[in-house]
């Protein structure tokens, strides 16, 4: 196998994901996401699929920018309501056995300790195939939400993530010494106390003096995702991250971001390899590229205008329902520009390579075609932007997923691009092949103890 | 049917629940708590036996009052490890239909909107079978954990609670109102904004600025629980509580408190029977009471004394090691005078009714016998202190569960004192019949908008 690609499916505990007014399509289900049955559905088709993880986001705040308040996002469901991402992951896990789990949590909502221990918990559960997405929040109405009166600065949000991090390796990697458990029923031991230590942090945010509550789990840290484009972003990715998930439809564009990403890694003592790149992308595949190019008008037919651009407002912090700030604010970003004209021209599409910029898979292009086209275009990106695979975000869920586990996975295979059966191992091992902890040279491998 | 008995099972995502040392025992699977079937076939268990719920205890802070450091708890794992009690929820209520869950979250550990939307998503994907323990924490370990120098004061913590409640009780009562959700594909509302409304609080403790983020859930406040027993938790409780939880081993003081609790329930304005009190027992049962007591004497000769007295000591924040503290220490608690007095003793049976204070069950009687033993006392027990049910700790994992589901639920069905069948509806309407949502006697209910 040469270049392998991975697929994540990329989800959100809510109604409207990325493909903001696709609720009302007659097949879609998106709107059945309070019932376990619904997600654990999912899961059993993304395993039979092989897909190696579900991609969960999540937002603690809502979409209030758009016309200066909530009516639209509310209206158009546009990530509200959304309720809690890790609680949905146990009953998956429960339902398969390969299926990994990276899932959003936003730090400036959650107390070191308890948030250590929910991580812990899911990877213990999970056996192994948790990721965490590591975000700092980008909604001031989150901030709100949180007791604050905005978010704070950006830069600072990623001194807090700094330190949040230490912490977070010191409970996961350091306090538990490998072999404290001893589990022996003959001589009354559970843990070796000698071998369990506190983690003390007096830092400028956080402050904390507890042994971490929870045995070691297989990786003990979860596979750490980031997400994040800024110059502050891209440093704390090239410094923490094993995986990074990126947006965005100009090849060329992505390849300077992703050298950029991977030279700062070797910066920081890593290797290029030690980060897979995604991208977001929308596919919408059928047997053939007419079958494939019906099915997307018909999905356009259903685009909330409204509800994208009540997205796309929160995202760039522009009211896009202002002509003057739209435009100031479209100029800030790319994807926002050419969603936004894309939407304005009607859904027609636009010059190809990578694909067309629609209202459908929020900042990524949409791939639409048959099997041949279609992995013809994900083969050319990654090759050309150096990724290691893509986050799928879904028009119609679950239809979106299913198409692809019928038509794009088969041709990928076939090409040799895509696994033909899962690895052994947890999320981590599946992904590097290297053991279930994270490398030397990462980090977090600083806060170990030496073996004695 | 008289009086109506209700069962808890009451468990926590550890090892060493309440019967110290019991992990040892060769039939004991609590060590296998970090597996999701572990928990599954328990829920099963559990609902095969018609347990009203499984109640999840929690903790986030070690022992570490007994010897002055966490030695003893980390060596025989009293209550360290511990995993996250939320998480093993979802998949629990994927296995079952009927099975309540109530779970022990302690708020000075949880910002107030995530913790909303925690509480709201079990709920929606249990279809209403959640609760919620109210627990303002008592380990200075725990607040340490969390940033704090030591707990605040016990009543400052009540204080906390009352404004922790108000928020709740905003977000889930007040801020989605009924109809508020359309889910209309034809018109493209899902939701009407005008009938989403924003929490705004800025008290002495928090502060918070948002519409709850989750649809209304079956329930919306989940069942709230309380089990504190100072003036300041009676009163909380009194006001907040529609099951308390209590411990001790004499019924007549059981029964002064019982009417003390529901007496002040009233002076709130609500009904004695608006609070379920629930009273924790061990049970060892077995067909015949030889059989029954061989086993409990076999159960006994693994209890860990240290392990007892290290839970003990941060019980009572007295260091049981030390002959004088230890003194002192069990004159301001009966329960644990009477574990200390029991465990000095080698276990022999102290005096009857309504059961043997015993290392085995935390601060409650044991009670063993046959089964008409068993019923006999607890129908005493629950007649006398005007109890509507029990918490019943497990001794050995799952077998005191299975053994109560075979010999102890028969027995009750037969005196017409246990449910043949659950009643319909969420777990609210199981224990009060009266519909899915908080009475009009709870302070929550002025938090609801007028229905228009």
């Amino acid at each position: 196998m040469g270049r392998e690609l991975r697929l994540n499916a990329f989800a959100m505990n809510c109604v409207g994901h990325q493909a903001q007014g696709l609720w009302r399509h007659p097949r879609d289900r998106s709107a059945e996401y309070r019932s376990l049955n619904h997600w654990v559905e999912l899961a059993r088709l993304l395993e039979r699929g092989k897909f190696d993880a579900l991609f969960l986001a999540d937002v603690l705040g809502l979409y209030d920018v758009y016309g200066g308040n909530t009516d639209t996002a509310l209206r158009e469901a546009v990530q509200v309501p959304v309720n809690d991402p890790l609680l949905i992951i146990p009953p998956m896990a429960q339902a398969t056995e390969h299926l990994g789990f990276a899932v959003t949590c936003n730090l400036s909502h959650e107390p070191p300790l308890p948030f250590a221990r929910r991580m812990s918990t899911l990877d213990h559960l999970t056996d192994g195939r948790i990721g965490w997405n590591v975000v700092t929040g980008y909604l001031d109405s989150g901030a709100k939400a949180a007791g604050r009166d905005k978010q704070v600065a950006h830069d600072v949000r990623y001194d807090i993530a700094q330190e949040f991090m230490d912490i977070q390796y010191g409970l996961w990697e350091g306090s538990w010494e490998n072999g404290a458990v001893r589990r022996d029923r003959e001589t009354g031991v559970f843990t070796d106390p000698a071998k369990v230590h506190r983690v003390r942090h007096e830092g400028e945010y956080f402050k904390i003096d507890s042994v971490h509550l929870c045995e070691p789990s297989p990786q003990r840290t979860p596979v750490i995702y980031q997400a994040g484009s800024s110059p502050k972003g891209t440093a704390f990715a090239a410094r923490h991250a094993e995986c990074v998930f990126i947006g965005g439809n100009e090849p060329g564009k992505m390849a300077e971001d992703v050298a950029k990403l991977r030279d700062l890694a070797v910066e920081f003592g890593r290797a290029r390899s030690d980060i897979l790149v995604f991208a977001l992308a929308t596919v919408v595949i059928a047997a053939t590229d007419e079958e494939a190019e019906a099915k997307f008008a018909e999905y356009q037919s259903y685009v909330s205008e409204p509800g994208t651009l009540a997205l796309m407002s929160g995202w760039a912090g522009v009211d896009l329902s202002k002509p003057e700030q739209a435009k100031t604010g479209a100029a800030s970003s790319n994807a926002i520009q050419s969603v936004a004209a894309s939407i304005a021209r009607g859904a027609e599409p636009t010059g190809r390579r990578v694909g067309r910029p629609v209202g459908l898979g929020g900042g990524g292009p949409a791939i639409v075609g048959a099997p041949k086209r279609v992995a013809d275009e994900l083969e050319a990106w990654a090759e050309e932007a150096d990724l290691d695979g893509f986050n799928i975000a879904y028009v119609v869920m679950p239809e979106t997923f299913a198409d692809i586990v019928e038509h794009l996975v088969p041709e990928l295979q076939r090409r040799g691009l895509f696994k033909q059966t899962y690895r052994l191992g947890t999320y981590r091992e599946k992904l590097f092949g290297d053991g279930p902890r994270l490398g030397e040279r990462h980090p977090a491998a600083r806060y170990r103890r030496p073996e004695r």
